[in-house]
């Protein structure tokens, strides 16, 4: 079960083009024809119009959906501020595999498959042995990250086997028929690197981009700061190369997320981002790549202090906004219910014409 | 296929309680327990515990649900600032029975059935000659109501009249096993009217609360504020009287709007606001029976500039905010998505307990 890729960072990136403007532009076209008022809808018609920019079609397509949760664990649970213990990690992934976690149940409700990548927890799971372990890849580069607050969370080596796992797996759901992709997280502890690395490359200040996490209390949440500082102080990462904040940072699930983004992009495949730590991999991913944006949808904005300041950077106005601050997958598949809804109204709709009513 | 109602709405109101709050203690004790951080998913987690308390029950029920689009035309069209022609209310009419229209689209994409009541529209539709013709109820109170710039719009008997009529209509779905109602509108010109009703109860400026509706350019908005003026100057509603507020400035839809919010709150089925004029309707509404307002969600914040003063005037904030300003009940039908994925989270994400992690 042990899966690594072959390919290079480069060549992935290197045959990622822009999305078509021309489709767009005739997807605006027929949304100027539907029987209601000009763009009535908002916010609501950019959605199918975006899909058929990157899909070259005017019958946009997102029947089949996946929510590919990435997992790893993090070095800098060390520090010892979180309220959470890292075993939660395993645990969760199981319960994810069963079906009882709050991915299951949004991703039910959008007719979303959930599959499972280790990419780097401490523990090893035998897919084997679990219910549900056909859902779980094993694709680990370590036994969780190094502590950043010491050092380089991983290797460049290691970083670039990351974002190309990611890469990897997400192609293959693309391959098997998956319309829509959206990216969900497992890792105790990954709000950190997140914040790390939103700091780094929006060149947001550090207070602004670390918040609570799962849940950490006034005096752990300065010892957090004061963590990632120390990290960002001995580690240096430079913001204009992705691959070295990933490094310097972590984490592995962060850098798979940055790979699934590559390959919907590369594929034509609309992504959909869940919250901080998704958006975490889509600054990583945009750094490598700077066109892997246009394939982006924020399905919403997190609770999680920093994760405005990501999305403006992105240019991304999140679809959502429920003060949801869970990861998993979970915003980005509630979000699939707006988008399929968007590309439901973009198809079934009368135009003016075939309503017989004159436009305005 | 006339329908009037027999009832007094003395008697509808007294019929209504406030939703349960013991239940939302219960419910909220279940959150608690969901294998996931303290409310991690925000404002997620009091939907269902809402419905649990107008439900009264652990088990909340939105399977079953209904967009029902009440009807009107409106005098004030004399007025002449509308880019749209009155002939477009019938033809939309029947382009909803036809399933070609925007609300058609995003109900299907939840899975919620559309029906149309002609509360006074001006021309006589014939059921039985259209296309989907079953799907409209003919309760008509008026071919239009008068131009409210020059008196009244109707008779307080026939704001009643509307109001109980909307009661019924939504009555029946309920009896039929409708759980969760989403009122539409269909009438050219009714931001008018609903722009009176925003201002006269929540004592808003006149030219806050009124906005290009369907998309009058800056010199007929002009006109638009001019003439709801006269029309609030001549009629002087009585701002702590809903029934006359809706006598003076109408429209039949809008107390038939206001009547299906009763029918909700009388029979323990939560109603999803659409917009600018479901949320008049809903003024009117709190107004008669203050107690309604603890069975609404607010679907969507509306581009319509009023709308969020009226959110605000009744403590709703709202589920989506994608500048969507169509009305027909596309806002409620887009949230029912939320809203029924809101329920499924509930009812199938296991606890710490059950998922054998201790908490937090």
């Amino acid at each position: 079960m042990q899966k690594h890729s072959t390919r290079s960072l480069d060549s992935i990136i290197q045959a990622i083009h822009p999305p078509h403007n021309e489709w767009r532009r005739k997807a605006e076209a027929r949304t100027a024809q539907l029987v209601m008022p000009p763009r009535a809808l908002g916010r609501l018609h950019a959605i199918p119009e975006k899909i058929c920019a990157i899909q070259q079609t005017l019958n946009p397509d997102v029947s089949s959906k996946t929510i590919l949760i990435m997992a790893g664990d993090h070095g800098i649970m060390q520090e010892g501020y979180s309220p959470f213990p890292q075993a939660v990690t395993p645990e969760m992934i199981k319960t994810f595999l069963r079906g009882g976690a709050g991915i299951n149940a949004l991703a039910s409700s959008v007719q979303a498959e959930v599959r499972v990548v280790d990419l780097g927890i401490v523990p090893d799971l035998d897919p084997n042995e679990l219910e549900g372990g056909d859902h779980l890849t094993i694709a680990k580069i370590g036994r969780g990250t190094a502590n950043f607050a010491r050092g380089p969370a991983m290797s460049r080596e290691q970083a670039a086997q990351a974002v190309c796992s990611g890469f990897d797996r997400a192609e293959a759901h693309i391959h098997q028929g998956t319309k829509l992709l959206g990216p969900g997280d497992m890792g105790i502890g990954n709000t950190s690197p997140s914040a790390a690395i939103g700091t780094v490359i929006t060149q947001t200040p550090l207070e602004t981009m670390v918040g609570r996490g799962t849940g950490v209390d006034d005096s752990a949440l300065a010892q957090k700061v004061k963590a990632i500082q120390k990290g960002l102080e001995i580690n240096r990462p430079d913001p204009r190369d992705g691959l070295d904040v990933l490094a310097k940072v972590g984490g592995f699930e962060i850098g798979g997320i940055a790979g699934l983004i590559l390959a919907g992009a590369a594929h034509g495949v609309p992504v959909v981002l869940d919250g901080f730590i998704a958006t975490a991999g889509a600054l990583i991913a945009q750094s490598l790549c700077p066109v892997s944006r246009d394939y982006l949808f924020a399905g919403h904005c997190s609770a999680e202090q920093g994760h405005r300041a990501m999305l403006d950077f992105l240019r991304l106005e999140p679809i959502l906004d429920l003060e949801m601050r869970l990861g998993e997958g979970t915003g980005a598949a509630l979000a699939m219910a707006v988008i399929e809804a968007g590309v439901t109204m973009f198809e079934q709709v009368q135009t003016f014409a075939e309503a017989g009513i004159p436009g305005a």
